[in-house]
């Protein structure tokens, strides 16, 4: 292996150690800190200077051959981007990969993971920059796009490179066969056994979590062996473009071919996903998004394998509280947080119109829907916190959304625009919250992308169960939270995050959201609903990534 | 979990330890005696009467609805089995499996294991039986009916557990995540894991390898949670039966639906598993057989995770020799075994037109082609040894092909008849081997399944090289042999098994072939060429039949 790669290897094998504990044990651990403190000042100070100098300019990549100049982006927060990217020549980028990819395979594992280990490190140095690039393409705000948008990131990357690191050493290099043959000489092998990777990964990331979504597939098909294509939203390509530059630069420093990360950037009106997917050479495809294409994915990229985040019905289900307070404050958050536009964020909320006990007795629907209303409202009346949790919403179809919706139920909370101090063109809008019949499927049971949840008038509990049980068994959920105080109610929930393959966050209050995971420790989307084929991460995640290639020869008995 | 099942678990711990330590260090190991002789008399003796008390009579299974009768296989050994099958009634069956499901996901992983372990226990006792049902249905030799039907199946079967368990016991039951909060308390939440199968599992099995090509993905899915439809081939339908049977007999001991493995067998003329494999209940398919029905699956039943074992173009390249007589002897016992129906077994044999080196001088192109014609003659010379080698040809189909492509080249060794002593009708063919130029691509580049190959007349070796890499690419192989004295040409070979993904056996001589695999040591296939998209068994082959589902609350910090 390379000497450069090896030492990666060396100097980030105490980390690569800790999280193969990690990810075996499941507690908190990240060697990425989510505090902007524990950072340079001169890295945060001069973020955002740095980040107005990529301004108006091409942003340089290795590429094999160009065919073209695309760009476009504009902050959700108000202004153009101007930002330039090569396109590369698809033919010839294609052969420079499968080119390139022998030297990497051969490399082995240490190799590629001490690479990885490597781009995440410098990566994590960068976050400020990389949290400028989150905040002007997703509108995340920044302390989000500074945590989401780098360590939280970074530590989903991690985690898939140990996934994969875990993976690989399973497979001894080597292994002597000894069959004995009762009386006469045993049968002597001598084996070898290579990680072969499945050829080129195209990574397709989405406009809202640039970084976040996009990590996982991009080191655990690097880290297996896997050239990988970087094809960004549109909107959202400069934090990808980072990615990708840091990433060639230690590559090439190794003694890589940089290009076995490669940036694709298109536009909206020419869009490549499509020809790029059933791309023969291509074999692996990450792809969050929309279920439409993700569902065109799974069944026309049949010749590669296909891991998708999409979406569904996140639900909730209040059964019964201790306090209504903490509650409607704990869910004001989730429901205000990027202004609903995370793949977590609650649509349905399942209250029993009979209404809820309390251990301050019984609240009645109107009085359950009303303490969200009142905490979603009371939590962003401070114009400067509502617009630091909001964010800007991402895309105009978003905004419009909204509007599109107020009609769909009675208007319990009206989400209104916000005008940002710094930014006044943001386009910045807080929740709507309708209050709906439970046999209004037609208005619930649909994904509403944006801030936009309902409050679900049920016959009970138990029928609240059942709805969910249809709604996601058929739509998907990637987050399910729920509230009772009764033990049998709570192991119905349990059985209900089973049956339809959805994580459960029980009785969340204080500092933890349901539209929260930690890396590590809770798995992001199961895999096992419509809402996505796969999850973030686990040993599926990376386990058909790469395949084994043996060869075997006669040995001599020791 | 069931006291019963625990008990079984217990009973089979020591050897589920080692078939653990087998799959990680790939030495040879098996609890199950391959030796015939190792089995109780009275077991090995009584087989051919308790078989033929099977004949002429329906062989009754636990069914939830019977929805009517299905049969008729014949014997290639030349008589008709008369055994009927109830046919279940499809809905009814699906909602029976589905409500099965919960119990046996909440029993655990130990309970679902220890189920397993005695299940291929008590198969691995009834060997000589299953080999009787695999002889008579498969057309395979009783010898080798017995070790691949029996002992080698039974391997292949643990072998998945083995993964499924490894797989299972990386997720922790529970987990406590303590984040710290600087001066303040720390966050805290107790989280729980539970495996979830994806749900409905199918078997698709094959004619010729009814239990070695079906145990893998039964015991992978039932192991990880999955009920299994299990849905022979007409004409193979008894051994799956059988070990169905065995499978209910289990689950029913330990307190479990015996639903959860189900046969539903069917007719050529009326094949349900287009039907079953769109079913949206199945989450799950394993399938064994044509290349043409295996993409469609993979292309059309995309709401499942799809394993399929097709065929492809078995290649062996000659470069140079020490001594042509003993790697002749070794192809030729190779060409000869099951008269080339295994999905392992040569087709295409590159030998340079300008010849071989060998040590004892250089050997013409017609003497290395002489040689093998010769010493598959001489092996086949014995008329018992012969039928014993050769078995019988499972399906008429196949005995036709021999005849169409006699034309395909020069002929270097035609294909006979043989006549078997005890059955005389017995459907048994000596193998057809023929000459062709490199150019006759449409020859030897397509599959001919059964006793046909070809000795391919090639520039060079690196000519047979880059053909071997054209043909496998697009038309996938499960093995690959290869034949040099020079350890630079033995290097492309290694270069050449990676490009191409399929394994490599080296210079084979004595008594190890290129058609045959051993669990735990040797992956069959490796699901990176056209021939295979999963491998017999490794990580990815079981990573994918679940998914885990977390639930976290709050917790006390400690």
């Amino acid at each position: 292996m390379s000497r450069h790669a090896q030492q990666l290897f060396d100097r980030h094998r105490e980390t690569l150690d800790q999280a193969v504990e990690a990810i075996t044990s499941r507690g908190f651990w990240s060697p990425f800190p989510e505090n902007i403190k524990k950072y340079p000042e001169e890295a945060v100070k001069g973020a955002s200077r740095r980040f107005e100098a990529l301004l108006g300019r091409p942003f340089p990549l290795k590429v094999p051959a160009v065919a073209g100049q695309v760009g476009g982006e504009a902050s959700p927060y108000g202004f153009e981007l101007g930002v330039t990217y090569d396109q590369p020549e698809q033919g010839a980028l294609i052969a420079a990969m499968q080119a390139a990819m022998p030297a990497w395979r051969d490399a082995g594992a240490e190799a590629r993971v001490g690479v990885c280990l490597e781009i995440l490190a410098r990566l994590n140095a960068m976050s400020p920059d990389i949290a400028q690039a989150v905040t002007h393409t997703s509108g995340q705000a920044p302390m989000m796009a500074f945590q989401a948008g780098g360590p939280h990131a970074q530590d989903r990357g991690l985690e898939a490179v140990t996934y994969a690191w875990q993976a690989m050493s399973r497979v001894p290099a080597t292994a002597r066969w000894v069959k004995p043959q009762g009386k006469h000489d045993p049968l002597v092998l001598d084996k070898r056994y290579h990680i072969v990777p499945r050829g080129i990964s195209l990574v397709v990331a989405c406009s809202t979590f640039p970084t976040w979504n996009t990590y996982p597939g991009l080191f655990a098909s690097l880290a297996t062996g896997n050239p990988v294509i970087l094809k960004p939203h549109p909107a959202a390509i400069l934090p990808v473009a980072m990615t990708a530059r840091v990433a060639q630069e230690v590559l090439e420093e190794a003694g890589f071919d940089p290009c076995l990360v490669s940036l694709v950037p298109d536009t909206a009106e020419a869009p490549v996903t499509k020809q790029l997917a059933l791309e023969p050479a291509v074999k692996l495809i990450d792809f969050t998004g929309s279920n439409a294409f993700g569902e065109w994915l799974e069944q026309n990229a049949t010749q590669a394998q296909v891991f998708t985040e999409k979406a569904g019905i996140n639900t909730v289900i209040i059964d019964s509280v201790e306090q209504i307070k903490p509650v409607a404050q704990n869910l004001a958050f989730s429901l205000s947080l990027y202004a609903g536009q995370m793949c977590t964020s609650p649509q349905a909320i399942y209250v029993p119109k009979e209404g809820i006990r309390t251990a301050e007795g019984r609240l009645s629907f109107d009085e359950v829907a009303g303490a969200l209303a009142r905490a979603v409202e009371t939590f962003l009346s401070d114009n400067d916190r509502a617009c630091a949790v909001l964010g800007a919403i991402q895309s105009p179809a978003t905004a419009a959304r909204i509007d599109a919706c107020r009609g769909l139920g009675e208007v319990l909370l009206d989400s209104e625009p916000r005008e940002h101090a710094q930014y006044p063109r943001a386009r910045i809008h807080t929740p709507l919250l309708l209050k709906v019949d439970a046999s209004r499927r037609d208005a619930f049971g649909e994904e509403r992308f944006g801030p936009i949840s309902f409050v679900i008038a049920t016959d009970s509990t138990a029928h609240s169960i059942r709805l969910a049980r249809e709604v996601i068994g058929e739509k998907g959920a990637i987050t399910l939270g729920a509230y009772t105080t009764d033990d049998a109610v709570a192991e119905q929930f349990e059985e209900l995050a089973m049956a339809v393959a959805a994580p459960l966050s029980l009785n969340l209050d204080g500092g933890v959201f349901v539209n929260q995971s930690a890396a590590f420790s809770d798995f992001h989307a199961t895999g096992g609903n419509p809402a996505a084929n796969a999850s973030l991460c686990d040993q599926g995640f990376v386990a058909r990534r790469f395949v084994v290639v043996q060869s075997r020869r006669h040995g001599q008995p020791d």
